[in-house]
Parts: structure tokens; sequence; C-alpha cells
């Protein structure tokens, strides 16, 4: 059993594991916390709290070291246990996400992106093949994938929640503004991206 | 002085607020706090506590009146007082975001779009313009613009965060992979997508 960590707390190991990465990137092998509290403009006494929770944050005299800490991130979020998914609508939003080149080190595994539109069906984008929808059912059984991440039109998002939970899509990452009405045993993750938006500028007004 | 909401809150409160405008859709003039917590799958009793933090919940013998309970939202949530934001990167990010439709429902207002590919300058989206990005300094100034939406490729996105609080620019909302390094006085916004894909999938290892 894992002691469970609060999301917020997760968000922010995300953020310090991409720090990690760009001083890797620069070649630096030691990082203090507050350098990473600096950084993201937080607390030096928050960032060694979250630090702590790690089972091992290859902390040293110097300040930790640098790729130990990302190891130990890793292994405490999951990022080790590949997670595969595909997108549903190869539109901008779904090309995007298909592009993004981080996920694959983040233990997300996209395999397929699946769309109606003729003109898009058969094309690569990022190595992953664009199939027709009606292929999706034959397709997830074969690949055992239960995760969809949903990115067509609002006005499609409920048909299509329905076609992908027959289908036996167990998890739907939900990038359309709607709430989607789905049985029991199938989890919706809403990225709501407008109530992020609202969140930021509440203290705005 | 506002009551400081919080961003668990205000979340949700953004997702009660999808499901009224399908109800209003729907002409449905009625909504109870067990049909909202159905659809999202939480307690009812948590949807209730949520929408007695409104001032006026527009709450009826026969449920919440669908129409008042929205512009109480709305109210709370500071849709009225509408931000003005640009794009930094018309690619597929970029163009996604200046599509959403729904964001100028939520007091987002995407004036412009910057980029700096020949090809994409000059063009419209969503009667929205892209333009020079070496434009952006006078675009700025001109029209009040302090919040900057960052979709630009991960390479580019420190050298690109000091071009725009040059700029003048105040708020950054980050949707590029990167932790940006900023002067004090600027904010920055992330989005981070991965971080929240790892909050969802924590207890699926």
């Amino acid at each position: 059993m894992k002691k469970r960590i609060s999301d917020k707390i997760i968000n922010r190991l995300t953020l310090y594991h991409c720090i990690l990465n760009d001083y890797i990137d620069k070649g630096e092998e030691h990082i203090s916390s507050g350098q990473i509290a600096q950084l993201l403009k937080v607390d030096d006494s928050q960032v060694r709290k979250d630090l702590n929770l790690l089972n091992n944050s290859g902390k040293s005299r110097v300040g930790y070291i640098v790729k130990e800490l990302k190891k130990s991130i890793e292994s405490t979020l999951g990022f080790a246990k590949t997670k595969k998914a595909y997108i549903v609508g190869a539109g901008n939003l779904g090309l995007a996400l298909a592009k993004y080149r981080d996920f694959s080190n983040y233990g997300l595994n996209i395999v397929a992106l699946f769309d109606v539109d003729e003109s898009k069906i058969g094309k690569e984008v990022n190595n992953k093949k664009i199939y027709d929808i009606k292929e999706l059912p034959a397709y997830v059984w074969k690949e055992f994938v239960d995760i969809a991440i949903l990115t067509v039109p609002a006005q499609y998002a409920q048909s299509c929640a329905e076609f992908l939970t027959k289908a036996g899509t167990k998890y739907i990452w939900n990038f359309t503004p709607k709430v989607l009405k789905v049985p029991d045993g199938v989890q919706v993750w809403n990225e709501n991206i407008m109530g992020n938006f609202l969140q930021f500028t509440y203290d705005l007004n």
C-alpha cells in the first residue's frame, strides 16, 4: 500500500521534475531546494517538505543529486508503469497532444488516434496512426487500451463517450467543455481548462 | 473583500456551470443537487455545500432554478469582468485554444495570436488575427493586454517568456512543459497537463 499523496503535491513534484530535466540538459549535478523554490516562487520550506515525502530524495552535503532526485520523483509518481491511451478526435487539440514529446517520459504512451474525417484517416502524426473511429472497438480489444483522451468538438462529446464506454473504455481524460454522463465503473477525468483559468484569475477580480 | 473560495471548489463550480448550460440547451428549468452529483459521481452533500457558498443559489421548492443558479456561479467566479489575453504560438495547441468557443462565455477574451512563421502571419482564426511576434510589444501597450497564453514549442519557452515580460506581460498562462524563470512581479500559471494526468492516474499504479 502506498501513502496517498495530495493532488497539489503531485502537481508540484511534476514541476520539480521539469526543473530537474532542465538541470540535466545543462549538465548540472546538484540542485538546492532554494533554487527550486525561487523558480516556482514558492517557499523553500514547502519544497523541502515535499521532497521529504520521497523515499530517497538523493540529498547530499552540497544539495540534492539531480539524477537521483529525478528518479525518486519518477518512482513515487509511478512514471515507471507505462499507461497506454488513444486520442479520439484528430483536430488541433488532438494533434497537439499527439505531438507532445514529453508524454512518454511521464509514462503515458499514446498509441493511436481516431477520427471520422476521411482526409485524416491513414495519416501519421509523431509515428502514431490516425484510424477510422469505426475501427476503435476492435483495436481496443486487441491492444488492451482502456484510457481514451477525448478531444472531439463539444457537440459530439456525449455521443462519443457512449461509443467509447460500449467499446470497453474505462477511463476518459476529457478535454471537451462538456460534463459526460457515463455508466458506473467508468471514470471521467475532467481537464477543465476553463476551471483552471478561473482558479488562476480568481484573485484578479 | 471577497471570501476566498478554494481551488477545488472553483473547479467543481465550473463543472456545475457546464451542466447548467446543457440543461438550458435542453430547455430544463429546474435541477436538483442530486442530478448534478450523479453526473459528476460526487456526493450530493458536497454539491449542496458548494452551492450554499453562492450568494443566491436560486433554490426553490422544486430544486434550483437553472438560469439563476448559472448567473450566481458566474458572479461568484467573476465571469462578468472580461479578461483580455493573447496567444503566443499559433501551432496546433494555440489554434485549438483560439477556436475554443466557450472561453468568451467564461470571461476570457482572446484578442490575437502571435507567431514567427511567415506562412501563418496575417491569417485569421475564429476572427482573431495572427500577427508577427515582432509586433507584440507595440500591440500590448496599445491594447492594454497583460495576460499571455504561451503555447510555443518547449525549446523556445524560456526565451519567449523573457521577451513577453520585457514587453510588459504580467501573467503567463504556461501550456509548455517548461518551468519558466520570470522577474518578480510576473505571475506564471502552469497548466501542467502532465501533472494532471499523474494526479488522475496516481491510484491506478
